[in-house]
Parts: C-alpha cells; structure tokens; sequence
C-alpha cells in the first residue's frame, strides 16, 4: 500500500525520505567515503547505533537510494552502494557543506574537497560518479 | 551549556539543524510563500501541528535562522522572517526540489519556478533575497 503523502510538494517528497539526522550520513559514507560494508558505517564519528543503521539501510534500499547485494568474497556479508537516485542527492549535499562552512567555524570539510566543490561543483560530481560508473 | 557535537562534519552539522521533516518546511513557507504568522505556517498542506510548530519555531530562531518580532499592527501577534542564515538554505531547498521533480512523478512544483530556477540559480536566489533587503 502506497503510503500518503503529506502534499505535492517536492521539499516534502525529499524531506519523507531524506528528512532526520540519518539517511543522508550513510549516503555520505558510500557517497564520499567510500564505505561499502555495515561495520564500515557503524564506525563513522558520529556512533550511530546499529538498530537505527539496519532501519535507515532498509528504508534507502526500499526507496530505491541504494543497492544491497551478497558480497562473493565473504558470503554472510552484503556490500551495499549508491543508486543514480542516491548519488543524485551530491548536490544537495554539497549545498549543506557550503551552507555549514560559512556557519559552523568548527565544521573541517578536508580542505582539497572544498577546493574542488568551489573550483566546479559539476566537476567535482562528474568525478564522483564516474567512480560508480553512472 | 553547549550542546554536544556529534562531529566535525559539516553535513551533520547542517543536518542537527535541519535534519527533520519540518524546520525546511517552515523555512520554505517564509522564503519561497512570503507567510510571516503563526497561523499561516498552521494553513500549510501538510498540517503541521501546533506543538512541534511552536518547537521548531523556537529552535530555528535559537539556531539563528529567523527573526521573532512583535507586529506593531496587532499587539498579540509575532512577524517571523529568515535571517542570511535562513535564507541560505535556499541553495540546498533549490537543489531537493531538483531531485524531487526528478524522481517522483506527482510532484508539483510551479512550472514558472522550475523555469527561473532552470534558467539561472543564482539569479533565482538573489531575487528572492531581495525582497527580503539581504
């Protein structure tokens, strides 16, 4: 059963699936990261805990923002990756990134990464992608 | 007492302020619906209600997002507007709207807003923070 919307808006759309503390730092981690595996996202800064990490994986697995498949090499563990749909989020990640670097002087993006988004945002997308091959 | 950071990461950053499905709405109905009053941000279609209104109100203008003034017009009643820092959510409002009417067909954004915002970002933002004299 489709669940109701809350309005036709597109911020409430993104918001529904992308709107709490969670689902965009694991997107983050596959995203910029790299981080494939579940203990990988478990030891991010930020402690999230594991009933919480298997939810949000599920929840952006079902809303089409990641791929989860059996690892080959190790056969109880999933690797899990960026959708187009999920990497299409990178600008408004990068948005966030730009509006906390102006806000928070306590916020340390790696300084070759705020470099290249200010250099070309595009680019620095492009660059990204090409990674996953999409 | 300053509350705990969860990380230097700029996303979590941004995402301890804006990381639920309100506080964008709320910022969204300032900047891009011009509404100013308590009971405007109520009338929204997605029915927010009354106490987490209040809460996120309190905590935006807290984080300095908006101002909180009293209407010189009704004794009673409170003037709401985004400060800069608000009003430099639009980029990351801007790129959610993008994703959105990318992915899910029964988005409605307006056509003439997709337009100006197709045409020219930049140009569509420093409009809107005109009216609001930043």
């Amino acid at each position: 059963m489709k669940r109701q919307k809350r309005s036709c808006c597109p911020i409430t759309f993104a918001l529904d699936i992308i709107g709490d503390k969670w689902s965009l730092l694991v997107i983050r981690d596959m995203v910029l990261f790299n981080k494939r595996y579940y203990h990988e996202f478990m030891d991010s800064a930020e402690s999230i805990s594991t009933n919480i990490l298997a939810d949000r994986l599920q929840k952006l697995e079902q809303k089409g923002l990641i791929h989860k498949k059996n690892d080959e090499n190790h056969g109880k563990k999933f690797i899990y990756s960026p959708t187009e749909k999920g990497l299409d989020l990178l600008p408004t990640i990068i948005e966030m990134i730009q509006w906390s670097t102006k806000y928070d002087p306590d916020t340390r993006a790696p300084a070759s990464q705020l470099k290249k988004i200010n250099q070309s945002k595009t680019k620095y997308i492009e660059a990204i992608k090409e990674k996953f091959s999409y």
